[in-house]
């Protein structure tokens, strides 16, 4: 994890001395990786939606984005919606390539591999008797998932396999889809 | 399930009449329900990469959402990436309160609420010591998600409080975040 002077300052786009001079700097002060992420939703109408994203907490202080998003979400007609924006389930997918792709871009460069090209396809597939309350053998949320990554770079195939494979195991979304996240629902009436 | 002459056809936006001949339609071809979404992904530099959302495949065939929708994700500076779009874990909170919502808007209008407002806010805590390898202990996705929803419309406290239960229970992205989803990864490097 020492920067040594044969790494190029910048490697796939990331700053490899900043990505070490961080990681060195949450070793000594654990609680600055503590983050806490927000968006904010307002209904619109029927299954239309509209998220927002700007502020959130880390390394021990409140911060903002540098500019603030607005997702909208809706079903399809095929759904009963509008298509006033993708589904929240593709939205999901969505956010486990990005993870896993910026994954890959930041370990290929700590262990100094350029990478030239990464595409990748996620697919979901889903049963909507189940959300439908048609079928109580059949779950709400996707029976499975497939990523098929294509990936080429400065290095041997199976070295890029391996920058995957750490990708993978070092996941906040990977994490968040195949094991269980504790969510809690408040809600207030008045 | 059946529709009556006392609902209207459209309520919070929703077409009860298409809403209930579509549960219909699936109970008569459970087949229909067999839906596949995509998210394609490329890389740009660092953190920073675009997910595309078009096709997808439902009701028994390939279909076509009315818009590409194209979204990017980074990370922010202080994550060493250039803050070019959310970070993914944030588009996971969007997808919950989203899928939440939608739920929320059929429900009520299934049950002859007519909704006035929906807000929620959804957080997320997650301990950076996990990606980024500095801690076994500590997980790599959120510890923990919190939602808070303001609802308000024409029906009493304890029924719109039902109404977001029921958004819970027939959630597919709060099942996709609270179990475990089976993910592969497949990886090509030529």
């Amino acid at each position: 994890m020492t920067m040594t002077e044969s790494n190029p300052a910048t490697r796939n786009g990331v700053d490899t001395a900043t990505l070490f001079a961080t990681l060195d700097a949450v070793k000594a002060a654990p609680q600055a990786a503590k983050f806490q992420f927000r968006a904010r939703n307002e209904w619109i109408s029927g299954t239309h939606n509209r998220s927002t994203v700007d502020g959130f907490f880390g390394v021990g202080e409140e911060r903002s984005h540098e500019r603030t998003w607005v997702f909208d979400a809706d079903h399809p007609a095929v759904l009963v919606g509008h298509d006033n924006g993708p589904t929240p389930v593709e939205f999901v997918l969505h956010a486990l390539a990005a993870c896993l792709t910026a994954g890959l871009a930041n370990i290929a460069a700590a262990r100094g591999v350029r990478l030239t090209e990464v595409r990748s396809t996620v697919t979901g597939d889903i049963d909507l008797n189940g959300i439908l309350g048609l079928d109580p053998a059949v779950r709400n949320g996707y029976e499975q998932i497939a990523v098929r990554f294509t990936v080429k770079g400065e290095a041997p195939a199976e070295k890029l396999r391996q920058i995957v494979e750490q990708s993978r195991a070092r996941s906040a979304v990977y994490d968040i889809i195949t094991n269980q996240v504790p969510v809690t629902i408040d809600v207030e009436t008045a």
